[in-house]
């Protein structure tokens, strides 16, 4: 019937098949820039919105363009582009996108498509399109499109370093799959703008990465503390309960999350108080305050019919609606005025401490379809890849025109939110799954909470208390379960403990933030990106392992167990390792079983590693508060740190009012070890006192 | 950093966002076709090439425009396109790509890209862009695009039948997901064309859509015979010997397929006979041709380097490659004749009567990735959406120019492929997905087998081999498990008997695919396309129902057991039901609980159902040769029917070289029935004798 058509396509579409090398301009130090088609000018990074810190750039390890410039490619036709690059025979790669089922990324397929969980690889709450080498670099595509990416899978006619040709019909070795020689990106738009960050390792990489994004996100002292979020229909008397009941089991509690019941309705939401839970909502929020316990608010953005808020952004909505609520084009900036403004006077202007900001992500069954229209004109694909990033720079701005830090959660990012003070998390449950997130997000500039909801066993509660006081945020989401930390009375005094270590490594984890904020530095992080890696295992153990353990800050290992397992495999970098409870030596880098007698969650210390704590206070310390320090030093090594302090809530850290001390260990000659501290801030390093403990021989 | 340029994006993208409603046209009898944007030129139909029977159309109920017009709307930006269609409360749709766990598609979001088998729903080996709505009309979006499809999910500011608003804090029943008013589309392409199918009644739309293709395709008589795949590195000898054991052991046999083995090299393919295994192609192709075994030959379109075809077709290549071969662009006509130039000289040309077109679906893994450049300028994902298509076209174009049906076998289509003899498998295995998608096929225009290949037990052995004799074709794939009908000898009479009975009911059969031909009514059938379906059970009882049971035929309803089952639950229709077997009243409409007491899968005809059956042979009677017929007529009920009969290998038929006959049952005043034929066409309906069985009171 049209079957000359076809050929009438073939010479009318026949233009621009070529591909050329991508010409790369430098843009910040050891980050290079270059174009395929017409980029367009909305994109993840420009919602993102930071700046890059080029003086912390300038500091890193010199570094040149990493591959051979001509061998990244690149086409643009018919409103699509197309990105190749480089990858070697024994490359890994690691990062695009949050990753629950595997954090190596070779011979996968995707779609990063922003969206909830449990779909395939590449639909995640953080699709974020940036991979990192093994080969020490990093490359991100800032395109707000659903960019689709082939790992390693692709063979070429032009192929550099092709595989053999074999015979499915004798040949035993023949092969599904053969070797690729190149990752592939394809843009549905009509050009995309690729950044390549240097190493020389892949940490630095990352660090380019999230110093071009503006740095690592800074969490007031507060927001390092114990979280709980309490049951959904929670009256501020229930609330205020439950903080007496966290202070009187002796568990720490710096912020509380109020879930959808605050809200008067919800799903979709009214953003105004709920006067029957909440008749005096200035008044709980002052309450709490004054106990130094932060209050969180959940939200979805979805307006609802009635409501005020409703009547303003009516016109700034798209043309669909979520759960019957509107939804706000946040691209107008006439829409983040309205937004903003009767949220500074609801929640923030009355003290309320962050937000949690649900729903941004997926799935497609509850969210806009592709065909909705918005009135920026924006397509329905690059508000849902970036609505969640535009809301955390939303409340940022807020909180921060206020200057107060805040510290809150989010379940849909992107490239660009690493300044972002908002922490992933999920719906779903599995604690393994949890950790590779944990793992996948350092690669991505964001972070993630392997949040603790319910358990069916004590012990499991207590696997998962241990993890989740490793992770950026330490929190108790009891929104529908109402379950409490002492919940399951076997295991009290276990969880306790480990909750109460977590408010003693505060002076670690502050500092390891800091690193994050001026260094960029991840503060958890998987261990390709540590170093001496590489130099242990066999690539089959360094693949399993990548998945399930990781390190924090500058010197801790920590290797999960899960529910049911007395012992597991630990694969440790290159170097001499100490158990970090108790000094012991566990030996050099390699593959080591570990079987704690005592059944805590393994974690290791590297040689001259040095772990500051503070004590095991209730509330994070305040502005200014004076704390006993205890200084763990391991192995007789010498060896030199950096601990970060500042007022905790303020940015005033930005300008310039934070501190860095230094720790020294020193060997004398009989090789006793001494330690002190040196260049200490006194307006923000404030020890009541300070005791070195020697760990190790 | 880029902050100011997403007002940029804001002010130049702000256009084009309003819908507006389709303006549709009569293409024929009770299709209409409307444009969104500008649609492409090349499509599924200008692939796949049929024109519309325009005649078999004008036949069909009188229909006018199924649904207020003003409520199908669309806009085009962007590169983007969207359509929206009404969907009412208890609407069903059906169709919407060949699927395996789900036959109705409401409240599911797909994408139909071609796949293989287990990835998301839409990513199948027929992503037909086309569903049928149980308001009795279908639509099809005739696009090579991958095509996204939001079914019943979508809430618009400006519904006409909205959800009530409720709140997720008060209200038991709020929903997480309301109901929505439309189905949506989004095509990544500038424009697309979309077609309306009248009904009245389901099965009509279908109707319509096949005849639009062009009619249904029309298998060889030899093409419903028994079919056996031999293991791939089979000699010439071993085949032989093979059909000596399925003559030896009275097993029927009208074809057999060669696998890889049969070319030099493979994966990719050489097309070139083995000369080990093969010394003499002519004379063992001919050989079987004299034993009335028909030879099917598999291949992958993948061309090996170093084979004769790899030279003449490498410089009408893609850019990529799989399994190291060169992937042929067969949109430039000039690829298209050389290679059917050599397959012809090399196969069809010796008496090969069929392929078996594989890997031309997925996975994604396997074939070329989205960003590979085809000579034609076509996009990388429309050759993808269509290789199969065009493969088939080509395929069948060379039998045709030879005056020789063929039946054949290929792992991905797409719409408008119902005039090509081609049959749809994969590689997966269960045997309830199997069945749920020969029931999803029948809305599509395409064809599919539940090829058996192996079983763990001789019950499910048994069960398989039941479903497939009721299916387009009846094949064994031993290609790798080497298993053959007798192999559980347990069941070996039970098998030979269903075996027997599809070789009894080809008078049946063939008729049944002449309605297909000609009229364009599928030969097996879901449920929703049989008359007085709607009438009875529950709407939950339907889609349990719709998944499991189908219609093959115009009277033969087929309820399969799996194994394990010894009873099942089945839905007939409105009217009086028979035992296919026995002439057993089963009863009205309804809900059954049926348990054979002889183990056979449970087969029911409708009252007035006749059933021709010929002789249980070894092959297909030859052109011309006369069987001993029996005519089974179920119920006391006056009835007419036809049967349809041609030469049963050429295209004769479509030259009007073709005879339809009528049977007439009569009921005397006693109540007594007679039978009789009329209008027999003598070169076709040869009869050695003709039998009545009246069945069932």
């Amino acid at each position: 019937m049209l079957r000359s058509l076809s050929i009438v396509a073939v010479l009318t579409a026949f233009a621009g098949a070529q591909d050329a090398s991508l010409k790369f301009r430098s843009v910040a130090p050891g980050v290079w820039a270059a174009d395929v088609g017409a980029p367009e000018p909305f994109s993840l990074l420009s919602v993102a919105g930071g700046s890059p810190m080029v003086a912390a750039m300038k500091a890193l390890p010199d570094a040149s363009f990493p591959f051979a410039k001509g061998s990244a490619r690149g086409w643009a036709r018919g409103g699509q582009s197309s990105l190749r690059f480089p990858l070697g025979a024994g490359e890994d790669v690691y990062g695009l996108g949050l990753g629950f089922k595997h954090v190596r990324r070779n011979r996968q397929i995707m779609t990063l498509h922003m969206d909830h969980w449990g779909a395939t690889p590449g639909r995640t709450h953080a699709p974020v399109p940036f991979w990192v080498s093994s080969q020490g670099y990093g490359v991100l595509v800032d395109s707000a499109r659903y960019v689709r990416v082939w790992v390693g899978t692709s063979l070429r006619k032009d192929a550099e370093d092709p595989p053999p040709l074999r015979d499915r019909n004798r040949d035993r070795n023949w092969q599904a799959h053969p070797r690729s020689d190149s990752i592939d990106i394809l843009v549905p738009a009509p050009g995309a703008r690729v950044y390549v960050f240097a190493g020389p390792t892949p940490l630095d990489a990352v660090r380019r990465f999230v110093l071009f994004s503006g740095g690592g996100a800074m969490p007031p002292r507060w927001g390092l503390g114990f979280t709980h979020r309490t049951p959904t229909r929670f009256t501020a008397k229930q609330i205020t309960a439950e903080v007496d009941a966290f202070d009187a089991h002796g568990f720490p509690l710096d912020f509380i999350g109020l879930e959808p019941g605050w809200h008067s309705a919800a799903y979709p939401c009214t953003f105004e108080w709920d006067r029957e839970r909440f008749p005096d909502p200035v008044g709980v929020v002052k309450a709490l305050l004054d106990r130094r316990v932060r209050v969180n608010l959940w939200m979805n953005p979805y307006v609802r019919p009635g409501c005020a808020l409703h009547k303003k952004l009516s016109p700034h909505a798209a043309s669909h609606l979520v759960w019957n609520g509107i939804i706000p084009d946040y691209e107008v900036p006439a829409a983040r005025e309205l937004f903003t403004t009767h949220l500074e006077k609801e929640t923030v202007g009355i003290g309320v401490s962050g937000f949690k900001i649900d729903e941004v992500d997926g799935f497609d069954s509850w969210l806009w379809p592709d065909v909705a229209r918005f009135p920026s004109g924006l397509a329905a694909e690059q508000i849902r890849q970036t609505y969640g990033l535009r809301l955390q720079v939303m409340m940022y701005d807020l909180f921060k025109k206020r200057d107060r830090r805040t510290w809150g959660l989010v379940r849909g990012t992107n490239a660009g939110a690493a300044r972002l003070p908002f922490v992933i998390y999920n719906d779903a449950y599995s604690h393994q799954d949890f950790i590779r997130a944990l793992c996948s997000s350092s690669f991505l500039g964001v972070l993630w909470t392997p949040e603790v909801r319910s358990s069916k066993t004590g012990e499991e509660w207590l696997r998962r208390m241990e993890t989740v006081c490793f992770s950026p945020m330490a929190m108790l989401n009891a929104w529908s379960s109402g379950t409490r930390p002492w919940s399951f009375p076997e295991v009290e005094d276990r969880v306790r403990e480990v909750a109460l270590l977590r408010m003693r490594l505060m002076p670690y984890l502050y500092t390891a933030f800091a690193e994050y904020r001026f260094r960029g530095v991840p503060p958890m992080r998987a261990m390709p990106l540590v170093d001496g890696w590489a130099d242990v295992g066999d690539a089959a153990t360094r693949r399993e392992r990548v998945q399930d353990q990781f390190f924090v800050g500058d010197a801790i290992l920590v290797a999960p167990l899960f529910a049911g397992e007395s012992k597991r495999s630990v694969l440790l970098p290159k170097g001499r390792w100490y158990d970090f409870y108790t000094g012991a030596l566990i030996g050099t880098g390699g593959v080591h079983e570990v079987a704690p007698k005592d059944g805590r969650m393994p974690v290791f210390v590297k040689e001259g590693g040095m772990v500051p704590l503070g004590p095991p206070l209730l509330r994070a310390p305040k502005p200014g508060e004076g704390i006993a320090l205890e200084i763990r030093h391991y192995g007789n090594h010498a060896s030199r740190r950096r601990l970060y302090s500042d007022d905790g809530e303020t940015f005033a850290f930005e300008r310039g009012e934070h501190g860095w001390a230094d720790l020294i260990v020193d060997l004398d000659e009989s090789g006793q070890r001494t330690g002190r501290i040196e260049n200490e801030d006194p307006r923000f390093h404030r020890y009541t006192s300070v005791t070195w403990r020697f760990l190790g021989r």
